[in-house]
């Protein structure tokens, strides 16, 4: 099939990039190289499946010319600005890359009749809720970041897409997501602060904030799975991970795989990581498991898999 | 208080400009007149307590001149789209009229330190749910129309801005609005249509869509009334009346007050007026009915006042 994918050189867009061109895709990668780069596809470069558009997803013109010229069947959109902590300062950029992306990329869907997408999102549209079990029927999302609110904006853009333009639409509600490739987050925090010294490493919060972490090819293997939903209109799932790991365990976990003893934790308190940060959620994932699919790596092995891959690089 | 009432040439937005001023707000009004026109506001030129900019609220710049220059205290932000069967052909307008318009005034209000913000949201954010009585804890929103999934989407932005930048706003979810100045929607349609031809009326559907209305200045009365919210953070509140008024039944109400008899119906059938309309809905007003509002039209009487409004101008 044809496929386009919207922030294909990005951490998870690369990693759904190999698992389409092995599933025998044509795959039509788009980015604007804002977080995505061009190591993370550079082997894919050669592949004689795999076409790249150094586009920007909110570019009418552009858009509408990759879609007319690719003959696309299937979009995947991945492009956002995932990196909530930087966009506190600048909700603009959410505007930008989360919200205008999406709707630039269901405009075209709609001029060029494309009627199968699939749709990233996040748990941060829940906001904050404390220790409520969170499923996909939970009622009154309140995101307390831009990014929460720029995806639960474009989720309300699809469910009207969808309906106006019979497309059928996947939305899997991620938790954070690790794996090589990684960009930014605590655990690429941590890797790098350590790898400058290896004696003292600031926590930010109590250390006690607690959330599920997946690993990436846990989750590609589920938007393989899933990619042509079973129903009509919208699918939505929370996909994760049974438990959550803290962040005083993150660090434990990096220092213990970076052989490192006797590191001194500095904690700058306080429940949250940052202004718009969740400190810790209980994720859902019945509905998921019930439709036959479950991850291989808890949240503990997906941080420790990870640091694996992201030290010695 | 300095007030800035964003689409305050509209159709509410000038009831509501009307409203402030009585009780001696001093009103700044912005309107791109998209929709809104002069002489909604004509009777206001003159006010020493009135200011109009001609401005589009998309357009970062002027709006940041705007609240450079008047010393914003409060934000009542109406401009939209409201025109949902036009949009339907247009995505782009909702896009932009809708959401962008919220996006600029939470960031303005964001820059420039303003803490109280009026939202105008809709009951079409809860999406087709049949029969369901929707009140403000359903779960899935799933808009059918662009403008319903703007309208969430603007608050989700709200959600998220609050929070970061301790802003409270007040967020009421209108169903169908009517009254003088009324700009467009079926009793506005069916006057004139038998204005040009009193003994046909062409009707979209089979008749049977049933929603309920609500008479423009008790709607402004709630606004009014619960203008500074009680509790910090987002305030929200469906409002509306009790019953509802079924199109054939407002044909009904409109042939009556011209004094046309044996007018004939035309239905074009089907359940809905067009694509991404919502045939009917249910609507709880049990919240604000607690907190001490109540409207004081029902649906049919706010039919016949607008009708009587607005023949013979």
């Amino acid at each position: 099939m044809n496929v386009l994918v919207v922030g294909g050189a990005g951490f998870i867009g690369s990693h759904l990039c190999d698992a389409l061109l092995e599933a025998g895709d044509r795959v039509v990668c788009v980015d604007n190289f804002s977080l995505g780069t061009r190591k993370n596809i550079e082997h894919l470069k050669n592949h004689t499946a795999f076409k790249l558009y150094e586009a920007d997803a909110t570019d009418k013109k552009k858009m509408s010319e990759i879609f007319r010229e690719e003959n696309v069947e299937q979009v995947f959109h991945l492009a956002a600005n995932s990196d909530i902590q930087a966009s506190a300062e600048d909700p603009e950029v959410e505007y930008r890359n989360t919200y205008t992306t999406t709707f630039r990329v269901l405009a075209c869907m709609r001029e060029y009749h494309v009627r199968k997408l699939f749709f990233a999102s996040t748990s941060a549209v829940y906001g904050n809720k404390g220790d409520e079990l969170l499923d996909e029927n939970t009622p009154n999302l309140n995101p307390v970041s831009y990014y929460g609110a720029a995806k639960l904006g474009s989720e309300a853009l699809i469910s009207a897409f969808s309906y106006m333009n019979d497309i059928d639409a996947l939305v899997l509600r991620f938790p954070n997501v690790i794996g090589p490739r990684l960009t930014h987050g605590v655990v690429f925090d941590f890797i790098h602060k350590l790898e400058h010294d290896n004696r003292n490493l600031n926590i930010l919060g109590n250390g006690k904030q607690r959330k599920p972490y997946i690993y990436v090819t846990d989750l590609v293997d589920a938007i393989m799975k899933f990619r042509a939903p079973r129903e009509s209109g919208v699918t939505l799932y929370n996909v994760g991970v049974e438990g959550a790991t803290s962040v005083t365990v993150i660090a434990d976990i990096v220092c213990e795989e970076m052989g490192l003893k006797d590191v001194v934790y500095h904690y700058t308190g306080g429940e949250g990581g940052w202004k718009g940060d969740v400190p810790r959620f209980r994720y859902c994932v019945d509905k998921i498991h019930g439709a036959g699919w479950k991850a291989n790596y808890t949240s503990d092995e997906a941080v420790r898999e990870t640091v694996r891959r992201n030290i010695n690089r």
